[in-house]
Formats: structure tokens, sequence, C-alpha cells
């Protein structure tokens, strides 16, 4: 209905975009809308796949994301596994990121509890929600996917807490600078991120010429005094020493990429590595001067004396969390340890903020020496798993994860639900190359199905070898339904589903008999049928019920080469954990306090 | 390691926990637990079944609940799950709540899109969050399940934002207050409230003085002098209408529980009654003074044409979100128009906070008078649903809805998944006594699988007849799992799954042959089998292809008696949508300016 005025005023809308445009092609640079700027970002950073659901409010970005050349559209079953996928992807994926498309209100809040897993465990997530137009958020429209009272900002307010930066784009041009902040902030913190995008700013055109420019992954350089004096500390520790030291590995010189850094270090000075739970597979286990998982109090006896009896511990990226430390029983004075971290270096009792390891770390192996010959041929425990001789021919926790170690390859991903996997995978030293990954500190069971799609995708992309997933039946019924987006991408994982009845590390933790942690019986080996795979030719799935069963499957070559989706059922009894999780479920019931004391 | 210093402090304690029992046990009640005090007044407020999941910091709370001889523990499969269920068992358990227990964190994360689409649509549902122990909190332990960087407020944060009322345990001396305080707020504002249940209350002694009071539902009384003022004004407006009077019921003449004032006003008045959407069934649609669905510009035109020329609407329970009105198209001036609220009136242009309808509605049915002989003979639009006579053997969209309006029987539980259904279903009129569950507002789509849950469980509870479920394909994917639980409680849901290969409504809003508005095909009627009818006695699954297929189907008495779960999966063509549907689509399509104008 178009009134004089409204016309006149359309009319100068009109000519003053075009101004703009003109002055903004000035510069050069080919306009861009606001969606493909933000997909370019992507691309740089190496993204390849896009997570999400379709809604309303996210429908035009989509089209951009669909017709994207690089970028593909993942098409998640629900937002919450979309979420999870995100995760897997960018632990898998070095130097890139996640990246989960949601809408408005119900889909954005069905995903937060990824969203928080990422932040807690330090991955790098972008969060896109579609949201309505600026008018109508403006107006506050009592639109579908509202609160009913007009809040247009309690979606922002919840993301706040768990994402590291969000931009809430109202204008055009502004886009660029916010889509660069958040995306800057998420790659150098390790952190989700959180990014609102209009309906209406899509499609808007913008300059593309930051896009020259590539986004930066360093994180502020440290104070060079300061910086100086960390370093003369460290090393006169580390020869009052005299070669008596150990290097503890954990979360965060993975998920803040110093790798390499650390690997020179340990080759330079040949000091006996040790891992945390959750910096498995920072160090290949298979190193000759790496001796296993420490994990306090509840560490194997060797790895516990050779650890807590150095003189000094060079502790790399520590995340002492309860699963993490054994009920926090590490028994490592301050006095004899070293912290490298991120953001923050502690020497003994003193604190160092803003003193970063990915710049120290370098400094610090060009300072020190390579230890003695005498210190060289001090054993490190033999990290192995020894398949242990047993009469009957149940396939019990303790027999199962050495046996399974007997299977893994170089450059597997192999991915760990939290339970009695997480837990049983602890003692398995993996192949060389090989990448572990679960959620040691969120532990949000269920997870690893989400993860190990996105995982999948990105180890496809990467060319890594097999996705090869352990999860227990109670875990896999919060998430199932994420099987079928991995059929529907061709993608191979095999998939251990541990039958054993229930929610066995809840079992353990207290209940163990009470039918709270009883779960239904699916059946499991005819879930991929159902899921999508309608043939029958692009999966296999199998049960195995003793441990001949089990070995046979194992040696199949063409189960081994996994050329299909495949699900293998083991039978389990439902009373049986990994020892790690027997000693750590025990600490954990007693702080938990159930009892009035 | 017990000290000196140590033993005597915790006999001190000892001895001052049984001088505070037996000070307590002086007011001659029962002592209680926390835990059994919460439970007790669930009870008294008709809970019959608790949703969630275990989790360790829920698991010492677990054990009351499943010792209780009342309330029965649901056990879901997933959270997002669980709160849905809870929020269809209070919407169909009338004058009492939905109660879901999560674990901290990664629980009650996973469900807060549940709790945030029962705040949105006014349904009271209590979120009960297991926590760790006080003392683990004063610490800020490094817990698994937390954020890594010692915050502990972050999920209250977030909860804050979706709830109407939070109670953070910290003191056993202060819970039944607490307790008492959110479930107070939760019934009588009728929107969730938020509870966190430390591991170390749960079995700590309390009086059971309180419960002697049962929790009041009154909201605060209107104050009397602008009562009679706000009344003589609707009494003033009605007889200048001179009769020519429509009702329209809404959503909080449901959710506000006012279903018997409403019906005393319109039997006594005789007034055409006309329903929106979210009213559905508040009014039975059986009523020979009812006319239909109201739904602004997208209404029939009969129905749009008696209700917009009325001389005067009352208004009861409006919630006027864009689904809910034809995207806003109502024409009908405030001039002419009376709103009833829970917690305010507005006559014409005046609003009137504070003055309720509970109170205020019978207060008006008592002051006006029938209307005339004359009036009552003008006749209201006959609301039926016509099959049509098509040609072909295709199961339309526009054959479907009305051919199901003839299955249907008084006290059906009919629960229509955000999409086709909800909007095919509008067009239908429901039995007498039915209960019409669907969520017109939030829209989460995959929320019908959860609320059915619950439903069906209040239903038994109430001694409902069958629960009916209308639900698209790609909806169905995201919370499939649930089903399991349906068929592990006994139920017997009749649900019908809508295949026509995608996401049918965002088809309509946008990208209507867009790959991202396809899913993956299952084996739909494979479904029960594989999640928990092993044997394949507990149900039955079926599918029609046309509509002399559906037609005997639904003539089948053994499908009608529902003496077994039901699926029929409906193939439907992929392009087809309800009347009410299309037209939403393109008003909502257009509001969301994809393309910069």
């Amino acid at each position: 209905m178009s009134t004089q005025p409204d016309a006149s005023l359309q009319a100068e809308v009109n000519r003053l975009r075009l101004q703009l445009e003109s002055l903004q092609a000035k510069d050069g640079s080919e306009p861009i809308t606001v969606g493909n700027y933000l997909l370019a970002r992507l691309e740089q950073l190496k993204v390849t796949k896009l997570f999400g659901l379709p809604g309303d409010f996210n429908l035009g970005f989509l089209d951009l994301v669909e017709d994207h050349p690089k970028i593909e559209w993942v098409g998640n079953c629900n937002e919450l596994n979309a979420a999870y996928a995100a995760d897997g992807y960018a632990r898998v994926k070095e130097h890139s990121i996640g990246v989960i498309l949601t809408t408005f209100g119900v889909g954005e809040l069905s995903a937060i509890n990824g969203i928080a897993g990422a932040f807690s465990e330090m991955v790098p997530v972008l969060h896109i929600v579609g949201v309505p137009s600026t008018r109508q958020q403006k107006a506050k429209a009592l639109l579908h996917h509202t609160l009913g009272d007009g809040r247009y900002d309690a979606y922002i307010k919840a993301a706040e807490n768990f994402t590291v930066s969000q931009a809430i784009l109202t204008e055009a041009n502004a886009a660029a600078a916010e889509i660069d902040r958040v995306l800057t902030d998420c790659i150098t913190r390790a952190r989700p991120a959180y990014l609102t995008l209009p309906t209406n700013l899509v499609f808007e055109k913008i300059s593309s010429e930051r896009l020259k420019i590539p986004l930066s992954r360093l994180p502020p350089p440290n104070d060079p005094e300061t910086e100086a004096f960390v370093l003369d500390e460290i090393v006169k520790l580390v020869e009052e020493a005299e070669d008596d030291v150990v290097i503890l590995v954990d979360a965060c010189a993975i998920r803040h990429d110093v790798r390499a850094e650390v690997n020179d270090l340990i080759k330079k000075t040949g000091y006996p590595v040790y891992s945390a739970p959750m910096g498995k597979t920072a160090v290949s286990e298979k190193y000759e001067r790496y001796g296993g998982i420490y994990v306090g109090s509840i560490s194997h006896p060797d790895i516990k004396e050779k650890v807590e009896s150095a003189k000094l511990i060079l502790s790399i990226g520590c995340l002492k969390s309860d699963f993490n430390t054994g009920n926090f029983t590490y028994s490592i004075p301050l006095s004899r340890t070293i912290e490298f971290h991120s953001d923050h270096t502690k020497v003994q009792f003193a604190g160092f903020p803003g003193i970063g390891m990915s710049e120290l770390l370098p400094l610090v192996t060009a300072r020190l020496r390579p230890c003695s010959e005498a210190a060289r041929k001090i054993p490190v425990p033999d990290f192995t798993a020894v398949v242990p001789n047993e009469a009957d021919d149940v396939i019990s926790q303790a027999w199962f994860w050495p046996t399974m170690g007997t299977f893994f390859k170089p450059q597997d991903v192999i991915i760990a639900e939290t339970g009695t996997s997480s837990f049983g995978i602890l003692d398995v030293p993996l192949p060389d190359k090989s990448v572990f990954v679960s959620q040691i500190l969120w532990g949000s069971i269920g997870w690893t199905v989400g993860s190990t799609l996105g995982a999948a995708l990105a180890a496809r992309d990467i060319g890594l070898n097999r996705t090869i997933l352990f999860i227990g039946d109670g875990s896999l019924q919060l998430t199932v339904q994420e099987l079928s987006v991995m059929l529907r991408h061709g993608l191979k994982p095999i998939i251990f589903v541990l039958n054993n009845s229930g929610y066995t590390i809840e079992r353990f933790l207290h209940g163990k008999h009470r039918k709270y942690n009883d779960i239904s019986n699916w059946k499991w080996t005819a879930l991929l049928g159902v899921l999508g795979d309608e043939e029958g030719t692009l999966s296999q799935s199998y049960t195995v019920r003793n441990k001949d069963e089990l070995s046979a499957l194992l040696k199949d070559e063409s189960f081994a080469r996994a050329e299909k989706m495949q699900l293998v059922e083991v039978m389990m009894p439902k009373l049986d954990a990994p020892r790690a999780l027997v000693q750590q479920a025990e600490l954990s019931g007693k702080t938990n306090a159930y009892v009035a004391i």
C-alpha cells in the first residue's frame, strides 16, 4: 500500500544505497553479500562443512551455503547433535573451526549444551544463528520462536555464558568487522563464539576488501622482560633438578596447538613423558620415552611412582578436573612444578599472567641441554596393554580394551564416550599419529555420536585413517539419530556398541542395582537398516557375544578395511567396568556426599 | 586421616545436629528429608510422573523417587525430550504440573529449549537440577560438567531467562520455604520454575510441618474498586453493542485455567464463540454456537466476516503471535475489543493491570443478560470439515485432515506437530471434551514426540480416551528415541507419520526445491521393532499409500480401539500443504525480508 511519502522515502533509500555501493566499489574490491563474506572467512579457515538444521530465519543464508563451491551443508537430525558434530570436526581438523547454523530460539537453545561443552574443553566452534530481521527485532514482534513477552535478548544472554565472544549484527556496514572480531576471538582463544545474522542482512552488499588480510591466529605476544625472567627461572630449576625431570602433557597441549613445540622439547631433552587422560595422543604413545597415563592415585603404581618422585615436573597445558586427576589426587607439590598454559605460566608458587606457552616453549627448548646419557638410560615404564589370559569366554572390560589395542592402526581417529569407554581406553596405547577424542571434563553422555560424525568428516578431509567409536548402549540412546547422517554422507566409521544393559558409569557412581540405571534394549544391529540403509548396501552390523567372536571379527580383513559403515554390538556383563572407572567412581561417589554425615 | 582437632570438631557438629533435630521434633511433626519434602509437595500437586535422566549429581534424590509409592520415574532417552514430556504432561493433567529432573550442566542445558518453550506457552513445569554439594560449590571445584573456569553460576544465569522463579538451595533449614516459593510461583503464574538440589541436602532432615498447609493456586485478588469500575465499563459496552457480540477464546483461557468460567459466560449469554488456533478445544467445538477458528486474514471468509463485523469482541486469553493471527492480520479495531487476561484487562484503549480474569469473568457473567431470541437465531458458520471429492487416489492434505476428523472420538488427546499438522488440523472440528495439543507460538519441531509421551501418561492417569499424534517425517527425526519410552511404559498412542520427504513447512517458507529441506528416508514402520518392541507384540505399524488404504485402516475396529502402540506411515505428496500453512508461509516469508529491498 504505497503512499506518496512512502514512495519518495523509498526512492531516497534506493538513491543512498546506490551511492554507498559505488563508494564501496571505489576501493576496488568486488562487493560481496554479508552472507558470502562470512562464508569466505570460513573458507579461509579451511572450513569445508557446516552443521545444523534449517529453520525459517536461516533459510536465506542456507541458500548461499548450498550454492557455495567449497563449503558443504551437513544437515543434522537435531541441533544438539549438530553442535556435538561441529565440536568433533574442530578437534580433528587442526587449524580450522567447527561451525553450526541454527535458528532463533528453538534451534540455538537446543544446541546450547553442545556449545557449553566446546567452551569447557576449549574447542573453537562458531555458532551462527539466523534471527528475524532488524525491523522485526526493533518492533519486538510476537513471532513464533519468541518467549511471548517481547524479550529479544534472552537467547543472547544465555549464550554469553558459554561463548568467549558474541556479535549481534544490526548493520551491513559493521558486519565485516564484527564477523572478523568474533572469528578472531574464536581461533585465538580456542573457545566458541556466537553470531546472530538477521534475515535482512544476509544479502546486503558490502566491501570484500578486508578478506585480503587473513585473520590472525596469533595470541598476544609475551612481554619480553617478563618472559626473559621466567625463562631464566625455568632453566635454573631444570638445572637444579639434575635431569630428574618429567614432562606431563595435558588437554591444552592439544587444544592450544603446541604439539609441535612440545615434541621439539621432548626430542631435544630426552626427558620421560607422561600424559594426563585429556592429553592422550598429544605425544605419540609409541615414543620410547613415553610412559603412559598419569591420573593421580588411580594411575598404575609404576607411573605414579615415577611421576611423583621426579624432582621437577614440566606440566604442559594441564586441566586438573576430577576425572582427569583421579579426583584431584595429584601428589605433586607446587614446589616441584612448572605449569605452561596458553595465556600464563606458573613457576612453583609464582604466577606470570600473559606469558603464553606457544612463544615460551621454543625458547625453553633452545636453552635446555639434552639430558645426560645416564639419565636417558633410566627406564620409562613400558606402556603396553597386555591382553589378560582369562579362563572364560565372556568379553570382560579387562580383556576388551587391550584386545582393541591390537586392532588400532596409525592415523586412526579413536573416540571414546564418557563411561566405561573413556576410562577403559586410557590404559591402551594408541598408535602413532592417531587422534584420541573424548569429553573427559564436560562429560555429556551421547556426545560422541555427533562428534564422531564431525570427526569422521574432518578425518576424510585431511586423509586420516579409520574413525572408530566406542559407546555404551545407554549413551547411544540419547543421540542415536545422527547415525543416519553418517550414512547419508557415505562415512564409514566402525561403531562398537557396548551392550551391558544400562548406564554403567552411573551404576558405579551410585545405585548399582537401581531400576533408574536400566534402559530399554534396542535391536542395535537393526538400527542402520532403519535409519537410512534401506537396501542394506551401505553398512554392516554384527553382534559379538564372546571372546572368540570378537577376535575373529577383528582379524577379518574386510572388517578392518572399513569399506562400509559398521556397527558392532558387543555383549558385556552388566556390572563390569574398567579398573580406572571403578576407582574414579568410588572417589567421586564419596565426594558427592549423598549421606548426611 | 583424622587428627585431634578434626575429631573434636566433628563431635561438636554431631552434638549440634542432635540438638537441632530434637528442637525441630518439638513442633510435633515427623522430620522428613529435604528430598521427600519436595516429593510430598509434588504429590500434593497430583504429580504422578517425574521425567528426566540419571546423572551423578541427582542419583541420591533418584533413590527417593524410585522408592516413592505414588510418584513414578519415567526415565527418558534424553533431557530435551524429557522437558518436552513434562510440558505435555502438564498440558493434559489440569491442576498439576510437569516435573523434570536433570543433572548439573550437561543435563540441564540439554533441556533448556524445552523449558523455554514451556515458559513461552505458559505451561507450569518444575525443573529440578541435581548439583554438587554445597562444599564443592563453595570450593569451585573443577568437577566434570563444569566450564573449566570455576564459574558455578553460569547455568543459573542461563535458566533465569526462561523461568519465572529460581531457588538455589544452600541450607536445609531454608529448603522447605524455598521449595514452596518456587512451586507457588510455578502454579500461580503457569510458567516454569527452577530448583537446584545439592547432593548433601537431599537426605538432610527438616520439619514436615509446612506440608499441612497446601500450596495455593490463587492469583492475587483484584483490587475491588478498580474491578467494580472495569465491570461497569464492560457491561456498558456490551449493552451498547445490542447483542452483536462475539466471544473469541485463545491460549490463556486454557493455560490459565478459566475454561469453566468461559463456559458459564457463553452458556448464559448465548453469544457466538470462535477460537484462535491456540485456543482450539478451550470450548467444545461441537457447541452449536461455536463457529470455528479465527486466524486473521487466513480465516475462512465466513468466519472472518462474522468476527470482524461484530460490534464488540470479548477476547479471552489472547496471545497474538504470528502463527496464531495469520501473521498479525487481525482486522479488529481496539475500539471494539475487550481483552481478558490472567493478570490484566483491556477495555478498548484502556489498560487495567492487576485485574485478572479468573475473578472478573464470573462477575461479568453474573451481570450480563442472555442475548435476545432474535440474536440467538443469527446463524453461526457451520464448523464442519467436509471430505472433498477428489478424483485421484493420492492422500492429499486437503483430503487427509477432514478424513481424520471422522476418526476422532470424545476425550481423545490430539497432538499436532508444528508443520503441516498444526495447520492442517485447524480446520477440523474436534470432538467434545477432546484435548488439542500443539506448540503454535514456540514451534520447536520434534516437540510433539516428547509431549505425546507426557500427554499419554497424563491421559491414562485421568482416564481420557486415545492419544493421537500427527507428525511430519522431518520433525520425527529430531526426537525419535522417545518412542522407546512410550513402549516401555505400555502406552498406546496412535502416531501418524506424514511421509512427504522432508521439512515441508520450511519448503513453503523458503527453498521449496532446495536440498537442505530434504531428509534421509527412514524405515518408519520398522522403528518400533528396533526401539524396544523386540518380539513385535507391543505394537503395530502400517503404511498407507492411498485414500482407500487409509480409509480401510480408519474403519478397522481393532485399529481404532488402540490396544497396542500403533504407527501409521502416511505417504503424501512432497509439495502439498494445508491451505492455512500455504497462506501463513507466504505472509511470513514476506516479512522475513531475505531479499534486500
